[in-house]
């Protein structure tokens, strides 16, 4: 059978979600876990990669298995033989031709940034400390242009291994909720880092250290240094996958 | 001067609020963080103790200082003094009586509860997981029979040096959210472990392994093995305190 899993990791103490030799990756420990579980190896196809120290409440991977662990009970067991920083949350019976990367159709990811003047102990590596004051509206005028279908280049990370860097981003939100602001973002598929980069960018045009039509020239620009900083990952979560 | 400082901290790592020899406390990392900053040692009144693993949103402390630093910027210099996981995210002159337990007028605590049946990783030690379905309503009519003032002998941990255990609860709220439940409980003034014996109770009532009077009946019998489990720390925090 064709099993799909929904994974939620916090990403603080991983290298990322893609195996690598010699570190420690949810693909790594998934791999271990499942194995434990089925008593033999898996291959599991994942949704999407995500950096080191991004967060997932809605990560999803497929592999094929003939166990006859009740489906139900399916994500508990697996728990038990995965560390505390992931866990399984859901899992279900998918069609033989399913492939959890190829068949999702949206992807959604929320940016938490917490403003305030003052870090907040319980936020530690789970929110961005933005002590400025920002406007929002200057923050959705500009994020409005990067609308549509776009060559993202300039908010591309560097090393990222692809054909070409045109996206398209079907929707931004940008969500105000007491001392939090949350930028929320649904697209097929991103670019490496491109939602940290839209939103370094996007918090210098909220703080007044740029123009709104700052955002709109970074995308005509095509390059990199054209775009402001990358935000850190640990604000970065990914929320979930539509099929 | 006297100061009030409003601090937060994720209790994970702490052998609770109170200082402690050989232990890691937060009064502990404050005492050591406003000697830092102060350049010399303050004495600290907090408006109440924590259990080893509760958190806080809003604790509070006050001590006597001649500092220079603007009142402004204190937090953000206290905190550069401070380890990770305790950050003081307010600071203003009080009066020269106040103190931050006598004048303590009401504490606000919210025990989170994740009601699923898998773990999220994202909430480990940040709330209790309770792998159960529970009817609130359930739980609203055993938990209102402890509103007013009563004699919470059966709802007090062992170990407690108190006078008496005669306290008064102004208000207890069940809040469903998605699958979290939230207890919020407001009063002067709680006994040790209360909130966690009566939110283990009420949660095998709201279960159905217990029947409504049986809060009732627990609260009369005055000992401490007539009420429910304790729940555990991590669902705990002192959410704020009113002067």
């Amino acid at each position: 059978m064709n099993i799909l899993i929904k994974i939620t990791y916090d990403g603080t103490n991983f290298h990322g979600f893609q195996l690598q030799p010699d570190e420690r990756t949810v693909e790594g420990e998934l791999n271990k876990g499942l194995a434990k579980t089925l008593n033999k190896e898996v291959k599991i196809f994942y949704a999407g990669r995500t950096d080191r120290g991004v967060h997932a409440l809605g990560q999803y991977a497929n592999f094929y298995s003939d166990t006859t662990i009740d489906i139900g009970n399916l994500p508990k067991v697996i728990n038990f033989n995965l560390p505390e920083d992931v866990s399984v949350v859901d899992a279900k019976y998918v069609p033989e031709d399913f492939h959890a990367r190829y068949d999702a159709r949206l992807k959604k990811y929320r940016y938490v940034v917490h403003l305030s003047r003052y870090r907040n102990a319980l936020l530690l590596n789970k929110a961005y400390e933005y002590p400025y004051k920002v406007d929002p509206d200057r923050m959705r005028k500009a994020l409005s242009y990067l609308i549509g279908e776009h060559d993202f280049n300039s908010f591309m990370g560097k090393g990222a291994v692809v054909k070409d860097s045109i996206r398209t981003i079907d929707k931004i939100d940008v969500i105000e909720e007491g001392d939090f602001l949350y930028l929320d973002f649904v697209a097929k598929s991103f670019l490496k880092n491109m939602i940290r980069i839209v939103t370094g960018t996007a918090l210098e045009i909220g703080r007044g250290q740029r123009e709104i039509e700052y955002m709109k020239e970074a995308l005509k620009m095509k390059k990199r240094k054209a775009a402001g900083p990358t935000a850190p990952a640990c604000g970065l979560y990914l929320v979930d996958v539509k099929y």
